[in-house]
């Protein structure tokens, strides 16, 4: 590893400054928007739901993401998504917008907005307004500034996310962090939650698109919660150069330094959100190897993890591989299930239950102690071919019936 | 309605017989085999599920189907589903096949086998031989009988599924019966549960099984439990041909007639399934509109009843269109927000809370109302071509979770 986890997020990378205020948009009783500022202009790259009904402020951030001008902040709000709003929704972006133009002096179309919550219900603009305005007043750059806006962005999750890296590039040190949150909602599609990452590093703008896209297809995009997914999804990354180095302009050493980092920030907090879905006990992941195609191998790991039988089986602690086997059949993926090897793995031990098309009689008591652990993997060999991927999920619990049976009261 | 409905099932047509047996196969203290026979050969149809972990007993009725040889018999077995079982499976098919042979003096190639249950785990053969010994001394052209078989097929459904209709063609009496089970597991993608039709019509092999693919695209493809198309999903229509009317050969009115009684008894088979899955409290029906194509709709409609959130949302009566609209927006089938107009209708009222990107301001005690009741409609127009489709669930539970997190014990 080229890279060393340190403690922060996205107050981590140089001249970033985060906020958080309580602005009583929905919850009445915690923080509920934040903001990331940069004085230095930002290069962006951003990847943003598939969702045909795409959120307003998801708009509105393509839009600047695809204008290649410079990005100085982004402000999030949870509580409502403002998706499915009309013309109204999007005078909201524009107001917020133009608050942080007013209050901060930069241009309203270099600041991106993010909203989390329910859809179909309008922004209260007047709020919003104010709490950018409080929020203006009160920025930081400290680790607990970013924690602090890690918070604000939650809805149901249970735990904030964000994690910072260092690593070097040409003798210049440079600083990559990041928040995100997600809980419900979730389904691979880009990239199914809201994330926010921070850079001091020094980049061309299509080739940090490019370093962003692909990572999320092994990161982001290999986690679901319940197979919805949003129509807010957005992650958006921001480098402001602060850190000196020159300018990485091609795929060279350097470049694939940043890549690794950026690998292992998105992988974290995409594990993380997988782990926090809503009424989860558990992580469940899915590894598949020796696939015909990577198309495959992510295929099959996302329909393991997606299934409700494969979700409600690991929440049992029940070995039931064969539910596990028919997500992978009706996943699109072609394949003979005479070929493919099953195990299940965790702390406490592994376990191989199918073996080339035949069942294994196994020990039940070691299988219960291996479903047991707080993660648990299913590991399958297709001996197809030389592709691996690998998807997080989470277990199918009462507690997401519960947060979900009434979520908007 | 040129058809009427009678009591009964799969007994109801001329010359079928039926019967079932506590074989002991699983379940220890009901019944779990059941047989269909008619010593009249018969024309035979069938759709199975595109699963590509294809059950053996699957694998060995689609090669019945496909041979275009005369069927005279169906055993049905509850309780272990025969998928991911190796040769041993095929050979658990081949030996109840031959003991029908044994006992009833048909080609043990005329007798499809079809199973429920578990996957990964293997039949007791001795146990089906001795089960169908046994049942082909009871079999019964009653509707008690029939009523007895649609029980015995049962897994996790709480009702027995079964109906019959009349109707004429050229002045000859004509009866189409069916009975089904299903429901886990259930997903379109043909189709979804196992069900079994008997007519005692004369009509061509190639009609018969081109109006059952038809019908079964708008009646079993159309629902969905839990998103998960199962390895066993198998639909198969036997004619023997009795009630003694001149073959039909071609799409004449003869066939239509044929073919609304055919989507008569399947739409009614597949909305009992749909009501009655695992852990359901109320049936969920999605009926979109004015589309721009049949698949649009198709899609659209399954996808707003295939969501866990919005199955979690009909189960808290919540009226947050936004997770249907959401579900739409995923599905794959392209639109414009600013031309839907979004409903929730039942025997309670209908109330419209979207209309052309735009979220009405609704009251939620009458919205609350008419989520109340035990069937709740989402109806949408998308204002953007002719073409409708209709789509059944039902929502998301606590006993849904219950049931499947300890399915096997």
């Amino acid at each position: 590893m080229s890279f060393t986890e340190i403690k922060g997020g996205v107050c981590s990378a140089k001249g970033f400054a985060a906020t958080s205020v309580a602005a009583n948009i929905k919850y009445k009783d915690r923080t509920d928007m934040a903001m990331i500022f940069s004085e230095a202009p930002c290069t962006c790259a951003g990847t943003f739901t598939t969702n045909v009904v795409k959120a307003a402020c998801v708009q509105w951030d393509q839009k600047i993401v695809d204008s290649g001008k410079p990005m100085h902040a982004v402000v999030v709000n949870s509580g409502i998504a403002n998706a499915c709003t009309g013309q109204e929704g999007f005078d909201a972006c524009e107001a917020t917008a133009k608050a942080v133009e007013e209050a901060l002096n930069v241009p309203y179309d270099s600041v991106a907005v993010a909203s989390t919550g329910v859809i179909g219900m309008q922004l209260p603009v007047d709020k919003l307004v104010n709490g950018v305005r409080q929020m203006s007043k009160t920025l930081e750059c400290s680790d607990d500034a970013g924690t602090k806006a890690a918070k604000a962005i939650m809805t149901t999750d249970t735990i904030h996310k964000e994690v910072a890296v260092t690593f070097q590039i040409a003798g210049c040190d440079i600083t990559l962090g990041g928040m995100s949150k997600g809980s419900g909602m979730i389904h691979p599609n880009m990239c199914t939650m809201l994330g926010f990452l921070t850079t001091d590093l020094n980049i061309e703008k299509q080739l940090m698109q490019e370093a962003l896209r692909e990572v999320v297809k092994d990161t982001f995009n290999m986690i679901t919660v319940d197979g919805d997914t949003s129509t807010n999804d957005s992650l958006i990354l921001m480098a402001n150069g602060l850190a000196g180095n020159a300018m990485i302009t091609e795929k060279n050493a350097d470049y694939e330094t940043f890549k690794e980092a950026l690998f292992y920030v998105c992988r974290y907090l995409a594990r993380k959100m997988a782990g926090d879905g809503e009424g989860a006990s558990k992580l469940f992941e899915a590894k598949v190897v020796n696939a015909k195609s990577k198309d495959d191998a992510r295929t099959l790991s996302r329909a393991i993890v997606g299934s409700n039988l494969s979700k409600a089986a690991i929440y049992g602690c029940d070995a039931n591989f064969g539910r596990f086997l028919c997500a992978m059949g009706y996943s699109g993926a072609q394949f003979d299930q005479n070929d493919v090897e099953l195990y299940f793995e965790s702390v406490n031990g592994r376990l191989k239950v199918f073996d080339k098309g035949t069942p294994i009689v196994f020990d039940e008591d070691e299988a219960l102690k291996i479903m047991k652990a707080d993660e648990v993997t299913v590991f399958v060999d297709m001996h197809e071919g030389r592709a691996n991927a690998t998807a997080w999920g989470c277990d199918l619990t009462y507690d997401y019936v519960k947060i979900n049976a009434d979520y908007r009261s």
